[in-house]
């Protein structure tokens, strides 16, 4: 048995294969290839195979590898077969480009035995594209309506190359221009549609919890138990960190999507009750991603609540990261970067004499900063934050990642001292979060 | 002759391979294997292999395929397997978190048939990652100073997964943490050094030409005589856009580094008669990268002076690029970030009727910002801005994307007005840019 017929056995023989039924003559699985040598060398991230590593998971296929290879013909040749071993479904992206070094098409005719032909309707969107910058296709553009002559055009209204549909030996593969809006619309409009018209899919349910102020580890031996008992369900879970916080994701596959959703939310209802404190939110596949800053903005929206922040070590990312959010002049007033001593002092009102005594970075001066601020400027709430973010100014008692972050609501100040790491943006980016969520939880006490 | 030989064979016909020669037992070509469900399900973008190719690249190697693979046994395996068919250097990202759903080392024990090893150097890592945050060493992360037995440590300072180093069979593999920054690191400090130690590459020299203000299209309509002189001596040249820049990024390959550091220079000389207005700097790969930001603070520094900001539409984010900077509090005094018309009143001294008239987003209203920033927090030059950042607030008069931005320095005030796209997270980042290079500019005019 050859190692691909191996591999694949070992695949059926996994717990949740057999949810990857077979439909039709199809199974689901899905290998992405990209072409193009700007990738190789790092120009371009490759932003297309997450796009459609998103969309198909949400229909149901999984994506078993992504491939990218140089505009090279023997590349090519070999990532197809190497591809067409594994999956049942290959989708190709680049390389489409009416210069001489793309050459997807003429590789594809040569893989396929074939030759070309002109197609009517592809042409067709080749002659719109250039109405709409008034001009005449030109010659080499008009090569761009020559398909191999065993394909279905994908019909491309956005741009000259249009997508490529072959159907052979009972495998599809399906070729789309490299350019990120031209493949968006194709996959959306066109091919996912097709696909699910010709073959059924598996159910897949993604749910992702959210939690800030624990590190990935601690967080592993908190829920061990837990997570030892996923299995029992077949769901699957991964840790997905970034500064601050953790996302915890939850993905499970089967027939029937109440069932799978059910399981989901009850093992998610089991993890709050191990770790609520750290949960600020929640994430289904599908749904737009929800930041904290966004969370805090609706929070302050529904309520009607506006705040202001006074930063120091921060210098504005707070800021930034509450006013990246359209809409949120509605709830975002303004903000004092005190980065000097004078201007915590001058607009501030944090007095010499304790900024002398307790240095910048300390309770009572963060306090301090986040009543000035609320009074000042006449908000609801404020944060502050003033710490150590590094290389420099670390001392035995403050080492570099001391950060204070103070919150004021219209009943309280509150305050709690953190201490991160010794890298300075993740230490902005951390202190950024922390203080966002400690905002987050003084407004769940509102309706 | 197996597809692969085939294959390498024509890699070797190709007229550029004569510069990858092969030194050692190693000719230079590289495959990256990521590792991970989550780039496969497009839950994250795989930036990684950007960092890498692009890295690579500047040091004389070829990155032959990326190949992206899910946190599975087999599947990691024969990913592996077909790697070391192709490449001479393997080098592999994630799967090595303390968490079960990491496979990544143990599926290495089992490729290279070795048993683990304690190794006191990364459980020193281990242990001085987690003082950092005043913690003790968990169980679950002393189990990440197992290496496999055959492999060199690659000292990890910035995690607790070291890095592994294989020389097998005469080929290399690499295996390093997925969290980008922990990977950076390794790969700059440690991965090159060593590969470069080991084995000679040819030399490859990169400079970059930073512009500012000009788009994609129209600079490259205004040196498309210069960019054909290119070819005749070997220049390759990459448009490398970013908002409100573009970099010009020259690169050629051979093997006297001396004749390709003149001819590249002698072509930036060329380069700057026909675009010297917007070119603010230059990058020299290998030595630090300047950022705009980097730039004015040195400026700052060296002349003594001081920056405020007052912001608007930029909501903080020019402070956070200016405080990004280590040793910023040098130059950097503090900002107001005047979101609400009052703040602009209160704190800025914008008169009401000022605003009334001409409209927040107006030359009256920044200039008046950025004189009143630049006097309160008593620094020698500030930045201010106003404008539209979208997706609501548009107007006939001033669309969307519509931008002031003023500069005081202790001689006058300048002003500027621009006209962005219609994304607000790009208007924010091209009016930062743009702002600091007004700064700059008068920065020039010093010493």
């Amino acid at each position: 048995m050859s190692r691909y017929g191996k591999l694949r056995k070992e695949f059926m023989q996994k717990k949740n294969v057999n949810d990857t039924l077979s439909f039709g003559e199809v199974r689901g699985e899905v290998e992405i290839i990209t072409i193009g040598d700007e990738i190789l060398i790092g120009q371009i991230v490759d932003t297309n195979s997450a796009f459609i590593g998103q969309l198909l998971n949400m229909n149901g296929m999984s994506v078993k590898q992504i491939s990218s290879v140089s505009d090279d013909r023997g590349h090519i040749l070999a990532a197809l077969d190497e591809a067409k071993k594994r999956a049942d479904i290959i989708l190709i992206t680049g390389g489409l480009g009416p210069t001489k070094d793309d050459i997807t098409k003429k590789t594809l005719c040569e893989y396929f035995k074939t030759s070309t032909r002109f197609d009517e309707e592809a042409y067709q969107d080749v002659v719109n594209i250039f109405a709409t910058y008034g001009k005449e296709v030109t010659p080499i553009n008009r090569l761009q309506a020559e398909v191999p002559a065993i394909c279905e055009v994908i019909r491309n209204k956005n741009g000259t190359a249009p997508g490529m549909w072959f159907n052979v030996d009972g495998k599809i593969f399906i070729s789309m221009p490299g350019v990120p809006y031209e493949m968006k619309a194709m996959m959306k409009e066109q091919v996912i549609p097709k696909l699910r018209s010709q073959f059924k899919f598996p159910v897949i349910v993604h749910k992702t919890v959210l939690t800030q102020g624990i590190g990935e580890s601690t967080l592993s031996e908190m829920i061990s138990g837990w997570e030892d008992s996923l299995g029992a369900h077949n769901i699957k879970l991964a840790y997905l960190p970034s500064p601050g916080m953790v996302r915890l994701r939850l993905s499970t596959k089967g027939s029937n999507e109440h069932e799978l959703n059910a399981i989901t939310d009850k093992k998610i209802e089991e993890l709050k009750h191990i770790i609520s404190e750290y949960i600020y939110g929640y994430e289904v596949y599908g749904e737009e991603k929800e930041t904290l800053e966004m969370m805090v903005g609706q929070m302050l929206l529904k309520n009607k609540k506006t705040v202001s922040t006074a930063e120091s070590c921060t210098g504005g990312y707070i800021s930034h990261l509450i006013t990246k959010v359209a809409g949120s002049s509605a709830y975002y007033i303004g903000s004092v970067i005190s980065y000097a001593y004078e201007i915590k002092e001058s607009e501030l009102g944090v007095p010499h004499e304790v900024i002398m005594k307790h240095g910048a970075v300390s309770q009572p001066v963060v306090e301090q900063m986040a009543k000035a601020i609320r009074e000042r400027y006449k908000t609801d709430y404020s944060i502050s934050a003033s710490g150590i973010a590094g290389p420099g100014g670390g001392t035995t008692d403050k080492p570099v990642g001391t950060v204070w972050i103070a919150i004021a609501t219209p009943e309280k100040v509150i305050s709690e001292k953190f201490l991160f790491g010794n890298n300075r943006e993740r230490n902005i980016q951390k202190t950024a979060n922390a203080a966002l969520n400690m905002l987050r939880k003084e407004l769940e006490h509102l309706a």
